[in-house]
């Protein structure tokens, strides 16, 4: 194949896995917020089909001719064709490690365990996801021997996530998490609790509704490339560009969770509305790895959301919407509360110092449910005993224990490190950005927009043509270095609860 | 091909099919409900492939060979089996015409044509929407000429919608209604108008989204099948009959508009609902035609939803949601304000008797438009001209006026007739039902169920199996007579306006 139709024959099969992932992506978007319940079935089957287009799309000979044709003009290529062929590469060669049929029949099952989990978690039914469960953890321990059988099955899932993660490297990662951070927890609890009474009275849904149109228009979020929906489980879905989807969950009685999902979901979503037009359509639109995607997440959420300074920008709006609930909360008083440092059950509401601890939790179960160590029906249990032994709380049923996230249920099974190693990267991008500017001057002012632009400049517009090391070296022009963010945490709450 | 094989073949060509029409449904219903504006592009790009998809399984030679090998065999076919051949056949002879370029073009065209009519009408810019207009009616008449070009296209349309509906029969059908009901109107306006100031309060969103979760309750609408969502111009989408989606429009300052989309999308609901499950995932799945369609839905809206009985049923719903704005309303006010008759400028604000007239207008303008008499530039001044001269009102812009509808902006050109047609054969359906019951002493209990009960005996559960002539003889055992419509309009209104 001469090489301006093999260029042609890539754009070709780009545009359409693009489409199919649109409509896979709008009907598993549709499915997490405003579905009928009993529509699982159709749009598992629907979800499946296309799914099989995918998968013959990809492992076909044609796709395999086209990638060894580029592959050996490799040095005729620009950096983007090459990555693009390399990502295609890689989802060809993984793809191809499992019958059609069989990959169907998975996507049918992620289909369904949402629709189940969505019902048995507000009805604390663990026993009722346990079957879908099992056989999504099989699938993934089946996928990873067939992939390398010389590695560790969770090795083999992290990387696919976090391009480069592996248990040699988290283990001590969350090692210096837990060392570094348990003292400070520790200490903290024996201070008196900030009072974040004012963040529980009652805040009428509607008007929630309002403010995160208000934390929308902060961020400076184009209405009419994102939407915002409600779901049981907040999440982005970024189909493309022009089309980006943040969620979140509304709470009577807590201003904050919502709040907080918003501005998380919204970095998300920063994240695939700057990626490079010149990249639309293409293998390497979008975002990252999952744990880069987090650290957008993460940065919005944390180092600009639950800054002292962000209160000064958030607090007359919030007092505007809902003025008898604020009246005579000041910044300071704001800050202290959003800050509130304590072990609680629910990973998605945790604070920044505790959040990491959360996901220790879900990396070791994870560790040995695909090590074999765990079998899924003791999940709760060892979720519940590792709860206790890690953040020292007692979770008291299976809805705010092992049923809480939905990420298992969506088959995302070695997704939870990203979070955490986001919430690092994003202090160590933090850390470079306040030499070019300074960040929370600006952010008292409101001002989130050449926040944004630096990371567009450095980062967003770049899609995926970076794996982290890459991105490390643009991004902050160094390798990272986890303990920026345990120092971090440790300065931020030492000083908040004067220690 | 062995008659055993020809009926695995053709399950698995209706299974495919109903894949790609679910998704193209939820792709749709997506575009109308929830996504960002700028959504529209790449939804028409996953929308024509689908499409494709559509058209290469229902026109290659494999489908051809299929039908030709059943419809060899039909005597030996069931009922069921050898409609689905006919109505597959109906559309393989029909998409044959067009080539699949053309037809993924245009799937492309209308998602972005609906993106733009959103826009376009509450901007009041029908400038903005002509030039999609234009390719979509020029595209129906192509479509048309190739199908029959020694009819005239619009009647090649009106079939499409209404198996056998053809300008021969819709002229007189027009004509009486016309004829019967403008003297009517006349004398209406000469009398004093019954206070319905009740109704335009201030009626908040919040609130009527109560209302319709209780409206959906008294129709006993399965919420685990059936959801309800928001859009400009309500509509319902039928992706299964366990994934069945209405649509409603919340006007602050009038409880009315809402509440009767949401008792006639429930109408079309309940007849998709009410699928015969051996039909299910078959050709013959879902409801008949577009006239048989609005019966149900139109039904309820009108024949049940303003009646008197129902006032009886809605008020204490109305007077615990809405206490202040409904104190001291009577079920005889209500009755009487929900049955406001006059000549007004929205189709689907109407009352019941003045109904029919905007769809003649409508009628009259289509008929024009598809033998080439009108030109798209100049719909409004001819649809204004129309309103003043049938119904006698100024229409004041276009938003109100040529611009109000969301049909022609999705292709649906030849289907207005439907809505009078279904609401006629509504009133047939009354009569013969009330043979069997007392519909209206159930309807004041709030009793609907026997009434569903009965319309799903006779109509709902055989889905697409009956054309209407054949409806006709199953629901109310004698062919169509459109005088009982005018004479059911006559009665109800004298007695309402004492005349």
């Amino acid at each position: 194949m001469e090489l301006n139709k093999a260029l042609e024959a890539l754009r070709d099969l780009e545009s359409t896995l693009a489409v199919c992932r649109h409509a896979i992506g709008v009907l598993s978007y549709d499915g997490e917020t405003i579905a009928p319940r009993n529509s699982a079935v159709g749009r598992g089957k629907t979800t499946a089909y296309l799914a099989g287009i995918e998968h013959e799309l990809l492992t076909g000979a044609k796709t395999r001719d086209l990638i060894d044709t580029l592959s050996a003009s490799a040095d005729q290529l620009d950096d983007c064709t090459r990555r693009r062929v390399t990502l295609i590469r890689r989802d060809a060669d993984d793809l191809t490690l499992i019958p059609a049929k069989e990959y169907m029949d998975y996507q049918q099952l992620l289909a369904e365990a949402s629709g189940v989990w969505h019902v048995a978690k507000p009805a604390n039914d663990y026993a009722a996801f346990a079957p879908y469960l099992e056989r999504i953890i099989d699938y993934n321990i089946r996928y990873a021997q067939r992939k390398d059988p010389t590695k560790a099955p969770y090795d083999v899932l992290l990387d696919t996530y976090e391009e480069g993660a592996c248990m040699a490297d988290l283990d001590p990662f969350f090692d210096l998490l837990r060392t570094e951070l348990t003292p400070l927890i520790l200490e903290i609890k024996g201070r008196p609790r900030p009072d974040d009474s004012f963040l529980h009275g009652c805040f009428p849904i509607e008007r929630q509704r309002a403010f995160s149109d208000r934390l929308m228009a902060l961020m400076q979020l184009n209405r009419d490339d994102c939407s915002i929906g409600e779901t049981e489980h907040p999440f982005t879905e970024g189909l493309n560009k022009h089309d980006v989807r943040i969620t979140t969950h509304y709470f009577e009685n807590d201003v904050t969770a919502s709040m907080f999902s918003v501005i998380h979901e919204g970095g998300h979503a920063m994240y695939e509305l700057g990626s490079g037009d010149e990249l639309e359509g293409t293998y390497a639109a979008g975002g990252s790895t999952t744990g880069i995607h987090e650290s957008q997440s993460r940065f919005y959420e944390n180092l600009i959301g639950r800054s002292e300074a962000f209160c000064h920008a958030v607090l007359p709006i919030m007092q505007e919407l809902f003025p008898a609930q604020l009246q005579g909360v000041t910044p300071q008083m704001l800050y202290r509360a959003f800050n509130v440092a304590e072990p609680s059950l629910i990973r998605t509401e945790a604070d920044e110092l505790t959040y990491g601890l959360h996901v220790l939790v879900r990396y070791e179960l994870e560790k040995r449910m695909l090590s074999g160590a765990l079998k899924v029906k003791d999940i709760p249990g060892e979720w519940n005993r590792l709860m206790h032994e890690v953040l020292g709380v007692t979770v008291p049923d299976d809805r705010r224990g092992a049923l809480q996230d939905t990420h298992w249920a969506s088959g995302l099974v070695g997704y939870f490190p990203s979070y955490a190693l986001g919430s690092a990267y994003g202090v160590q991008m933090l850390e470079r950005m306040q030499q070019d500017m300074d960040v929370y001057a600006l952010v008292a002012k409101g001002d989130i927009a050449p926040i944004t632009a630096w990371l567009r400049q450095r980062l967003h517009r770049y899609g995926k043509l970076y794996a982290p090391a890459d991105v490390f070296k643009n991004v902050f022009e160094a390798p990272f270095d986890p303990s920026k963010y345990t120092t971090y945490l440790k300065d931020k709450f030492s000083a908040l609860y004067g220690l």
